[in-house]
């Protein structure tokens, strides 16, 4: 401070010149110019702008209940008891719901969900994804303690990849993601200072995956970094595709040739509506391919409550199994994990719900089944209609849906709208010069 | 792979020797060794071993709901109609309540709280954090567009510190915090790869901050690093002091001279108990110093769900508030949270009823105000218990609890306790030698 008591001149401290650099690197499209816009446009309709359309209809998400999908009755049910347990003496509610509840409940701190739970997760949702897993992959046993809770999907991919990231130079971590990608990857790969390492799908065979086009971008990309992950999204977001028993071996035979750790993003695993396709989980084949595989591939799966049927996004519910982790590593990953203390308890609890499901002979079952048949018909049939409607429209061609949320029509641009906009661009720079 | 189809030897791709770095530095002892070591001693007693006790009392976090206190009625009544809105034709639930609920509801894609929110927060959560800022900041205006809902405060705190660390060696971030410290700030330092600045709280003055003590490890970090942040916890965890007035303003003076930023964790807001103790917001203080400081100094402030009369932890609830941020780095702020999609609507939804709690002439008020008291008063009674207690063990004292949910007692031992304990650590080394 000057003498007379006044400040000296102060900069700001926090400047787009003085941040975190990789902040800076980071691109997220699925919230970025295009999504601004909308709001924007959606602002202006509700002030009464008049435009030639009253609604906008946000696609660049999946975003089920936002779309009018109902959220399943049953695990509603358990939440409301969960939050407020006086009314686990309403007779309103289904025993089955309120088992969950109490069981939920019981393994609560203070009966409550308001308590902290262990950083990896409640130990009896662990149990029950870890049972889950077991039934979905025909006995293949899974271990609770490989099991942990996260705060959705995303989490668990940032904080495998945060464990992944080292070096500098050419010795930094690179990232193999599949183009076009989810930008959830793009964006924490910036973030953490790694290295994006692009592999293409293939457009022309429905958005498969060639293992020539993985060999060639790790080879590209061991001019410059070391790459040491491989990350997969299966069924595919927001290609829509879903991979075959086939290539998911050779996958993993090309993860076990090259050295790198596998990352399965299988968060659509109920969302399979093309004939002849199914979902095989990367866990599965690799036990299958046997134990020169299943007991050294590195491997990590992640599952979320945000899609399949239940569609509830907004209570960021979320598990990985780790595979074959070194138990050094396994330590970090538990003490990083608590640094954030635990996962959200509601998205955990919605989480059993989702592993532990009504059983045949239970009174909640047959509304359940009939609620998740609803909504994986409806969606399956959007697909469809989607795939169809688009393909009849000049200049777009798009590949069927096999699974997942989304259609990635291709946009063929005529040669005349591309000469009048390179004409209006001109035009553009003429005017921001003048 | 080898000719003859084996797997040619391969490593672990993830070993601690190829890991993140910073990760491996972090030391988290919330949850570290002791607890483990409570964790495996719960565990012993539950199969059935005998010990000198029948029960751990886990004192090592403020998990308010884990040792017994009640959620608050009204805020799980709300909490029960969002997740099953079928309940909002139940006449057993009060109309505010259901106004609470119907509102936010509104407020969600699809009605529904499994419907991704914007990434920075419900709007109407937002804006009824800013109306309860100003009310309790005596009128100084709240910007809802200055408010960011997060995933409990640690999640805010970290955004932040991410977007301050930038530099190498000398230049690196450096980020002052007090000592004793709450270790998410040591632990998302070390994750970042900032560098930690220690400032030494005075436990002769109950705790207090001393200025010149800033000075010190200011002028001593300049050494080393470039120290940018000033980081405060005020009351303080978990040291349990409340600043005074008088301290606030000239930790202001401090960073306007020093040209640092701002970081006030006042997630204990409500958690005032000794007499003559009262709770003043940086944000107030800061503003009433007027507009040369009101204008200039960058400051964020936190708040969450976790403590205070509510403790649901569980939620993961939490907002900050940006002050005289940057424009572009703001821009680079809501980018980056974008990537994580949205904070847990659940916590969301539960930040707003602590903001927007019941009314007078309001169906739940008294039984608000009634369960809200007695949470309060229950603290202030076992900080009063706390301290007493301990301060009759002979070779421990321990300051008054002045406000948050922490007393740190001072313990000295006595010299024939550390001769011994000497000899034992004598005897480890030749049996671990033998």
């Amino acid at each position: 401070m000057s003498e007379n008591g006044a400040l000296p001149h102060r900069g700001r401290v926090l400047t787009v010149d003085t941040m975190n650099p990789n902040v800076k690197k980071v691109d997220y499209a699925v919230r970025g110019p295009i999504v601004q816009r909308a709001l924007q446009i959606e602002k202006e309709l509700k002030e009464g702008v008049k435009k030639p359309f009253e609604e906008v209809i946000k696609a660049n998400i999946g975003d089920a209940h936002a779309m009018g999908q109902r959220p399943i009755t049953f695990f509603r049910q358990v939440m409301a008891l969960c939050s407020y347990p006086q009314l686990l003496d309403d007779n309103k509610f289904p025993e089955d719901a309120k088992n969950r509840a109490r069981r939920i409940l019981q393994s609560c701190g203070g009966n409550s969900i308001g308590a902290y739970t262990t950083s990896q997760g409640i130990d009896c949702v662990r149990h029950d994804v870890a049972k889950y897993i077991q039934r979905r992959d025909g006995g293949i046993p899974s271990d609770p303690d490989n099991i942990y809770l996260t705060t959705g999907a995303s989490d668990g991919i940032v904080t495998i990849l945060k464990l992944l990231t080292t070096g500098e130079g050419r010795t930094r971590t690179g990232v193999m993601i599949s183009i076009p990608q989810y930008p959830l990857y793009s964006a924490s790969i910036a973030e953490l200072g790694a290295v994006q390492v692009n592999y293409y799908l293939n457009e022309e065979k429905c958005w498969s995956l060639d293992i020539s086009e993985l060999q060639r971008s790790l080879q590209a990309a061991r001019e410059h970094c070391n790459p040491r992950v491989l990350c997969i999204i299966n069924p595919g977001n927001p290609t829509g595709q879903v991979q075959s028993r086939q290539c998911i071996e050779d996958v993993i035979r090309f993860a076990a040739k090259e050295n790198l750790f596998l990352m399965a993003d299988e968060v659509y695993q109920d969302n399979v509506y093309a004939e002849g396709c199914e979902f095989h989980s990367f866990k599965k084949v690799l036990f299958e391919m046997g134990p020169e595989y299943s007991r050294k591939i590195e491997l990590v799966s992640f599952h979320s409550t945000s899609k399949c049927y239940m569609g509830e996004c907004g209570f960021r519910g979320g598990y990985m199994e780790v595979i074959n982790m070194d138990q050094e590593v396994k330590a970090q990953l538990s003490k990083l994990v608590s640094v954030r203390l635990c996962p959200p308890v509601p998205g955990q609890a919605l989480m059993d719900l989702v592993v532990n499901c009504p059983q045949p002979g239970e009174p909640s079952y047959q509304t359940f089944m009939k609620e998740r048949t609803a909504v994986l018909s409806a969606l399956a049939e959007k697909a469809k209609l989607t795939e169809e409607i688009l393909n009849t429209v000049p200049g777009i061609s798009c590949n069927p849906v096999q699974g997942a949320m989304y259609s990635f029509p291709r946009i063929t641009l005529p040669q005349r709208a591309i000469n009048e906009a390179k004409v209006a661009l001109c035009h553009m720079f003429f005017m921001s010069f003048a």
